[in-house]
C-alpha cells in the first residue's frame, strides 16, 4: 500500500467533521508523527483536543513536539491539566525551552504553572545560555560511557539508556568528571567483539563546540564536518549536551529566512501565513519610513537643481533611469556579497579583491547600459544629452554596485549583521548617489545654471 | 590538546613553503579531512599535488572527495595517471557524478579517458537522471538485507559490506526483486537478540522517493520526518539509491542561494570568490538591460505629464519618494512571498487569504507614511500639494505592495520559479506606477495641465 499524506488528510479532516473515534484512530495510527502534526496544525482550536485524544497514548509526546509553538500552547491549555502535565514534563528540554522561548510572557507563566521544579529547573538552565547560542539549541539528553569498559558493556549501557528515545547513533566517551575524551559512532560498536576493549574501536576525530558559541557556528560545524550529531562542551570542557542534524537543520532555516528577510528590509520571523496583520505592519514600517527620509534627500537634491531643470525639461525624462539603475547594479552586488559572506564564501578581509573585480565589472555593465540608452538620448535631447546620459549612466552604475558591495562588508566590519544592507537600502543609498551624480554631470557639461543662494 | 584548525592552517603553509615533507605529513595526520581539503584548496596550483603525495594513502579519496569540482580536476590531471585513475574509480559515484556534471564538456571527455568503461558507465546512468532531480543527488551504494533472515545474518552481512565505508546507519529490507519492504535503524540491531528474527526489531513507516522527483522534494522530506537517509525506488518500487542528509544540506544551500542571487536579479552559482568576472558581467547584464527599458517607461510616462512638471516644479521634489516607495513597500511583499512559497509556509491557492491581509497592512503603512510626509508637502507646496502627495503615497504603497504579493503567485501559477520575481523587477514595476498615479492624482486634483497632442 503506498503511503498518501494528501489522502490521509483527506480521510482525517472529513472524520474529524462527523466525530468518527474508531475510524479516525485506525488513520492515525498508519501515519508518521510529522503528519499528523501537520495535519493537527490544520484544524480548529476546537477539533485539536479531540484529535490528540484519538492518539495512542505512546505516540502523544512526539506529535506534540512537531507542532510549532502557537498550536503547543493552544492544546496545553486546552486539556486535562494532568495530561498537559505529563506531555510538557516528558518534552525533550530543548524542545520545551524552544516553546518557553517563543511564547509570549504571561503565557509562559501560565504553562510554568502546570511543571514540577525540576523540570522548569531543566529548561530554565536552557534558557539561562545567550539567545541564539549553541547552550539554547542543545539536548542536554545523550549516551556517556566510560574508555575503561569492554563492548559488552558500553552495548549494557547503551541499551539501558536508550528507552528515553535518545539520539544513540553517536557513543561519547567520558572521563568520571564527564570531560568529553571521544565520539563513536554506534555502527562501529556493531563490528567489535564483545569482549574487546572499546579503545579497539575507531572512533572520529574530537569535534566539539562551546555552549556559547553563536548556533551558526554549530551548524557550519555539521555541515564542513557531515556530523549528524555534535557534543557541547562547557569552558572545563565537561560534556553538557549534544545538537543533532534535525535541530541544526531547523535553525539554519529560521537563519536563512532572517537573512531572506533582512535583504527585503522586513523582520518577520518564519511565517507569513500566521503572521498577523499589526506584526506584519510593525515589522515594515520602520525600514520604510527610514527610507523615506533617504528619499527625501533625493528630493532636496533636485530641488536644488530646479533651475538646471527649467532650463533643460528633457533631463526629467531620464531621471527614472538614472535614479534605479545605480539602485540595480548596487542591489545585484549587496545580494552576491551578503549571501557569499552568510555561507563564508568570502571574508570581509578579502574586500581589496572584490572591489578591483567589481569595479571592473561594474565599468562594463555600465558602458553597455550607457550604448544602449546613447540613442534615445540623442534623439529627446540632441547630441550633448546623449553624451551627459551616458557618462552619468556609467559612472551611476560604478557607484552603485561599489556601495552595495562595501555596504555589506562595512557592517561585517563592524560587528553588525551584513544582511542588514538590505537591497531597498542599497537602493535607496544609490538613488541618491544617481541623482547627485546626473544633475552635477549635466549642469557642468551642458552649462546649466545651478541654485543661486 | 585542543584542534585548532587555524593553528594548523598556518603551519602547513609555512611547511608547503619549505616543502618539509615528514613534518608536513606528521600534521595533516591529525586533521580531519574535511580540513585538509579546506587547506589544500588555499594552495597554489603546483603545491596541490605534493600535498597531496604526503597524504596517507587510506586517506587521499576521502579528501578528494571533498575539494570543489574546479580544484578535483586541476589536481586530478598534475597526479600521476595511474593515481589519478585509481582516485577517481574509488570516489563514490555521486561524488562522480557531481565532477562530471560540473565541468566544462572537454575537461569531461579529459577525465573519462583515465577511466575504465564500468565506472563511467555507473556514473553515466546517474547522469542520465533529469538534471536536479533526485536520481543526480542519490548515492547507488548501500546495505539491503532480506526480510527473512534472523539478526546474526544480518549483522554478518553488514559487517561484510561495511569495508566500503558505505553509510549503514540505516539498513534497507528488500525482496529477492530488490524491492523495498522497510526501514530499520542500525540502533534497534544493537538491542535484539542474534537468533531473532529480523521481523523482531522496530523498523520505521515506509517512505521513499522517486529517482525523477525533485531534489528539492527529497530536502523537503528530510526536513520534514527529520531522516539522516532516505531510500530513492524506481517506478517498480525497486530500490535504486540513497540520499544522504550531507548530499541533501549542500543541494538545499546551493537551492537557497539561487534563489537568493534571483531575489537580487543575479543568477550566478555557488561562489563569488571563484567566479570570473566575465561570468559576473553575463549574469548581470540581462536584468539591468531589461529594467532599462522598464525605467525608460517612467520616463516616457514623465514626458507625458511634460506640462503638468512645468505648471508646478514642486511637483519633481517628491519624485523619488513616489517612486522609491512603491517599490520599497513592493520589495517587501515580494521578499515575504518568495521565501514563504519556498519553504512551503504558504501555497499560492492562498492568494485572497493573503491579499486581503496584505491590503490591510499597506493601507495601514500607506496611512503612516503619508503623514510623515504631508507637513513636508505643506511646507513646499500648500495644502493641495500636502493632500495629493498625502492620497498619492497611500495608493501608491497599496499597488506596489500588491504587486509585490501577487508577481511571484503569478509566477507559481505559470509554473515559473517565484524566485524570478526578484526585488529590481518588482521594483521597477512599482515605480512605473508610482509616477503614473502621482502625476494623474496632481494633474485631476490640482486642476493641472497634461500632455496635449
Amino acid at each position: 500500500m503506498k503511503y498518501d499524506f494528501e489522502q490521509f488528510q483527506g480521510q482525517v479532516r472529513d472524520l474529524v467533521e462527523r466525530r468518527e473515534a474508531e475510524q479516525v484512530r485506525e488513520i492515525l495510527d498508519l501515519m508518521r508523527i510529522q503528519d499528523v502534526a501537520a495535519i493537527a496544525m490544520q484544524l480548529r482550536d476546537d477539533d485539536l483536543p479531540w484529535v490528540f485524544a484519538q492518539l495512542a497514548p505512546g505516540r502523544r509526546v512526539d506529535v506534540f513536539s512537531y507542532l510549532e509553538p502557537g498550536y503547543q500552547y493552544r492544546l496545553a491549555t486546552r486539556l486535562p491539566q494532568a495530561e498537559a502535565r505529563e506531555i510538557l514534563q516528558r518534552l525533550v528540554p530543548d524542545d520545551l525551552t524552544a516553546l518557553l522561548e517563543d511564547l509570549p510572557k504571561d503565557e509562559v507563566r501560565r504553562l510554568l504553572r502546570l511543571l514540577p521544579y525540576r523540570t522548569i529547573r531543566r529548561a530554565l538552565t536552557l534558557l539561562g545560555y545567550p539567545a541564539d547560542s549553541v547552550g539554547r539549541l542543545m539536548s542536554p539528553l545523550f549516551v556517556a560511557v566510560r574508555p575503561d569498559w569492554n563492548i559488552s558493556q558500553a552495548l549494557d549501557y547503551i541499551r539501558s539508556q536508550s528507552e528515553q528515545d535518545i539520539t544513540v547513533n553517536m557513543v561519547f566517551v567520558t572521563d568520571e568528571q564527564d570531560h568529553l575524551q571521544g565520539l563513536i559512532p554506534l555502527k562501529h560498536f556493531v563490528f567489535g567483539a564483545p569482549q574487546d576493549p572499546m579503545s579497539s574501536l575507531k572512533g572520529l576525530p574530537m569535534v566539539s563546540i562551546h555552549t556559547d558559541a553563536p548556533q551558526v557556528e554549530a551548524i557550519r560545524m555539521m555541515k564542513h564536518y557531515d556530523l549528524e550529531v555534535l557534543p557541547v562542551v562547557d569552558s572545563e570542557n565537561t560534556l553538557v549536551g549534544i545538537v543533532t542534524i534535525d535541530d541544526a537543520l531547523d535553525a539554519a532555516e529560521e537563519e536563512t529566512t532572517e537573512d531572506f528577510h533582512k535583504m527585503g528590509s522586513v523582520g518577520i520571523g518564519l511565517s507569513l501565513r500566521d503572521a498577523k496583520p499589526m506584526l506584519l505592519y510593525r515589522k515594515r514600517i520602520g525600514w520604510l519610513l527610514a527610507l523615506v527620509f533617504i528619499n527625501l534627500i533625493g528630493g532636496g537634491i533636485i530641488a536644488w537643481f530646479e533651475e538646471t531643470i527649467n532650463a533643460l525639461v528633457v533631463l526629467v525624462f531620464f531621471l527614472p533611469l538614472v535614479i534605479a539603475s545605480g539602485g540595480n547594479a548596487g542591489a545585484q552586488a549587496a545580494t552576491l556579497m551578503v549571501r557569499a559572506l552568510a555561507i563564508g564564501d568570502v571574508q570581509s578581509r578579502d574586500w581589496l579583491k572584490l572591489w578591483t573585480k567589481e569595479f571592473a565589472v561594474a565599468s562594463a555593465l555600465g558602458v553597455t547600459m550607457a550604448l544602449a540608452v546613447s540613442m534615445l538620448g540623442y534623439w529627446r535631447g540632441g547630441i550633448a544629452v546623449a553624451v551627459v546620459i551616458s557618462i552619468a549612466l556609467v559612472l551611476i552604475v560604478v557607484v552603485g554596485s561599489l556601495i552595495g558591495l562595501l555596504l555589506p562588508i562595512l557592517l561585517t566590519r563592524m560587528r553588525l549583521d551584513p544582511a542588514s544592507a538590505s537591497v531597498p537600502l542599497v537602493t535607496s543609498i544609490a538613488d541618491v548617489a544617481g541623482i547627485i551624480i546626473y544633475f552635477t554631470m549635466a549642469a557642468a557639461l551642458l552649462n546649466l545654471p545651478v541654485h543661486t543662494v
